[in-house]
């Protein structure tokens, strides 16, 4: 890379996807929120599928510490993403698109969450990815049990 | 429906999906190929993933009652796909091909199996369909465990 | 594929892909069906992506002729299928499944059409698959003309 | 979108597309890279399809001006994008890759290309978005013609 950084090259972001369900309760957004914000405080961009609940509120977060946020949609506009998505990504593929965003981050925080973020913990682990539990599925030891968001932040950059 | 059968259409394919890794041990292939068979027998169309393992042996035992077996490939040609696939698609998207599977078939039944096998059950899962385990991940209650192959198919035909 | 044959594997099918607009007036519909027809008679199964118009009127000709017909369906569900469709898939990624079916067939015709069409030929095009026209786009030479639906599965199974 | 921002959300990016080929010559090299300079200039973020050639110089122009680069991968790694993309999106799905990049950007100058520049112009048109050609293909009267990179990004932003 020292070619690119020769002639102006980016140094590559490093992306933290957090995954979890369109809808949740206040404990699970805050924190998610926190999540976002302290791994934009860490120097990582915040990838999610870029919808409400879990999704928006690690969106939040991570654009109150000046975080960039992706967001990889299912639908075919980007009108559905929430509004602290600086880059959205309109796949039009619904939840296949879990797979692109496996392939785009290079750890998960998984907050709560239904089948969906299962098969976004299923992706990663297949790619053998590091994916944190802060409430949610843990299928298989490989995922990483956290208490707190600070923990699960810990944990997602420990690898 | 009544007017395509008026005009020669045909009466959709009841089809159920066989999923579990592309590599397998030889009690598990003995239960993918007599699932396969046990599906062709009933009538019902076999989609699996196209490739070796318990998707080869599933595909195997389905022609060897005369089913039709439809193979959803990850790869960009049909070279990969074992050779009892009749209806080989190419989709050239990897893994995230495994909701392709699972939109198109009605029912699923998972023969051990890796992470991959685990996004599928999550996405057959998320479209509320039936899904019924032959010693693969029970992730949620909402999988139903069976014993023998033959259990395993009529539990999935009872939906 | 000896070893195939030799355990019961299936000849792989010849595929062929009929493409064109959802909606189109009574002659397209006519040459769509006599190519299905014809497609067909010469053994071949045929894919289209799965809706109404073009792909309707050739699925409807293929099925009079007792072929196979796989429909590469852009939606979440298989009820938007016409009903000559054998095998659906459900692929829930809009038209990017175009580029499903340019790796599923073997060659194409095309017969009239509009943008989707010409991302469908395009991408033929771009794996050096043959591409016959009735009367749809050629924007480049490699697409080869044809005046009658008859010319047109002479051209394409030359190939 | 007053919510978003009284609550710290994001003006959504102004993204352009850069599409043509990953192979080019030294004159389509220089006029990707100055569409990039100055779309960057403009305060658009550029989207590409993160490769070489066009991609790549229009990627680096952008960068050049401070500006974000989107690239959307076709591979299963980030190791396979040009140094200057910044949000490196993995789809693992080849070129139907391309349907997302017309989906995620509003408009798009194509410079040269082949058939998969092509394809892309033909889900753009379908999509009802500006293109703009620079040397490439114009299979529709829609496409709008340019004659130089100045040219290209004015008319580009005129829509």
């Amino acid at each position: 890379m020292s070619r690119a950084r020769a002639e102006g090259g980016t140094t590559p972001l490093r992306v933290v996807g957090v995954i979890g369900a369109g809808v949740c309760g206040p404990e699970d957004e805050a924190r998610a929120e926190e999540v976002g914000r302290r791994l934009a405080e860490a120097g990582c961009a915040v990838a999610t599928g870029g919808l409400g609940g879990v999704m928006a509120a690690a969106s939040r977060g991570a654009k109150s510490a000046g975080g960039l946020v992706i967001g990889i949609l299912p639908g075919a506009t980007a009108a559905d993403r929430n509004p602290w998505v600086d880059v959205p990504i309109v796949t039009a593929m619904g939840d296949a698109r879990n797979a692109i965003l496996a392939n785009s981050a290079e750890a998960f925080i998984a907050i709560a969450g239904g089948f969906g973020t299962l098969s976004e913990i299923a992706f990663a682990l297949k790619r053998g990815k590091r994916v944190v539990s802060l409430g949610s599925w843990r299928p298989d030891p490989a995922v990483i049990a956290a208490e707190t968001a600070a923990q699960a932040v810990l944990l997602v950059l420990a690898g």
